[in-house]
């Protein structure tokens, strides 16, 4: 059987909150086996555009990444934010090492194409070079991965860490018995948007139709749970979106 | 024999200057052989610093490091300018890994002690992990350190470039032949500071002492030139500052 491999994005506002983030990696940096955290970044981002005056631009939930959007992303999402889950990490004795896509060109990225809307510095994954990842991980090593690619022509792009974190978990399953979980700051996917108690202990792919239909799922978490449901079709053991767990 | 490594540090204006920048990496994706490239980017800091209306604090040319700062500092170094770096060498075929000191516990520092002048978030060399650089390298892949480490508590410091080039080569001359360059804007040690050609080819222990008494070399010049010979003193087998040999 293959080793057990434990992935976790966090995202949302675990990461805004140094309480919450500090719980999460406290209890990630237990866990036993190979592990993998993977983060983005973009309140904080949006809150560094702002401090230097350049004006987020989204459009249907997706940051537009114009260049100077994009120092800023590179600035928050390797710098400031990994390098601080690093040395957390390290201080709960979790050997880590934090890495962007271009790092070892291990997540190799191509520029959105321009069709209806021109995404900017938004990168579409390539290829996951995951001999590096298990070389890294045979080390007793835990990868940080920052929700940043590149080209390989020397272009640095912005990519969604959730795809970032399914890209990797199914990149590995031949490899490790993987198990995904996306964290975020609800306790699942929720029935009732207001009630966090509410949330669904497991999801089938014949529920999230319906769910989509009947308008119980919308929104933000639809992009979620399509990842999460392309994880399990390829080969993910486990998935979880925090607390619910897809079947 | 052990095998060669060369480990070039780059600062001061060469980091300013894109075309310089991009001129340097060229040549440094060709050298043969393992190959560590360690940059600062105080200056790029002090211009992020100043967007963000963070008044940038120095005391005899040292940078006092309170927490706003160290926050830019980890932005600038470890994402900004040390992401931008690998992923240009990535574009040369130069299969680099970027790291700051936090990343698989590389480089330890302490905080540095209070005594007449409170540094702030500076750290002290402690300790380098080089087990982990020899793995690395020997995985073929060029390591881009950043100036940046951690007290292994959480706390990320910021220690100078240069003394973590020497530190990095000295650690490792049991395990390479090592060959430490530092460049920066200018072609070496210069006899006339007016003159940039008036470099020494070669400079030993006993013309520093008496370079330094006659004033031909004086102010930043210094601590570059006590780091280099500390180097040379302590196995490194080539150490040059740009094109002026320290032997």
């Amino acid at each position: 059987m293959n080793p057990s491999l434990y992935i976790l994005k966090i995202g949302g506002k675990v990461l805004e909150n140094d309480v919450k983030l500090e719980n999460s990696l406290k209890v990630f940096s237990k866990m036993e086996g190979a592990k993998i955290l993977i983060h983005g970044g973009g309140k904080k981002a949006s809150e560094f555009c702002q401090k230097m005056d350049i004006i987020p631009k989204m459009v249907e939930g997706r940051r537009i990444t114009d260049a100077a959007t994009l120092e800023v992303v590179a600035m928050v999402y390797a710098g400031l934010i990994n390098k601080k889950i690093v040395s957390q990490l390290q201080s709960y004795d979790c050997d880590a090492i934090g890495l962007s896509g271009a790092d070892g060109n291990v997540i190799q990225a191509i520029k959105r194409p321009v069709k209806t809307i021109d995404y900017g510095f938004a990168g579409d994954i390539k290829n996951i070079n995951k001999q590096l990842i298990i070389n890294i991980l045979n080390q007793n090593l835990t990868l940080v991965f920052c929700s940043l690619t590149h080209d390989k022509k020397g272009q640095l792009l912005n990519t969604n860490a959730d795809t970032i974190a399914t890209s990797i978990a199914t990149a590995l399953v031949d490899n490790f018995e993987v198990q995904l979980q996306f964290q975020f700051e609800k306790k699942g996917v929720l029935k009732n948007p207001k009630d966090d108690d509410s949330y669904f202990k497991k999801i089938d792919a014949d529920d999230y139709i319906i769910y989509k239909q009947t308008g119980i799922i919308t929104d933000g978490m639809i992009p979620k749970l399509d990842n999460a449901f392309a994880a399990k079709a390829q080969g993910v053991k486990k998935v979880c979106i925090a607390e619910t767990e897809i079947i």
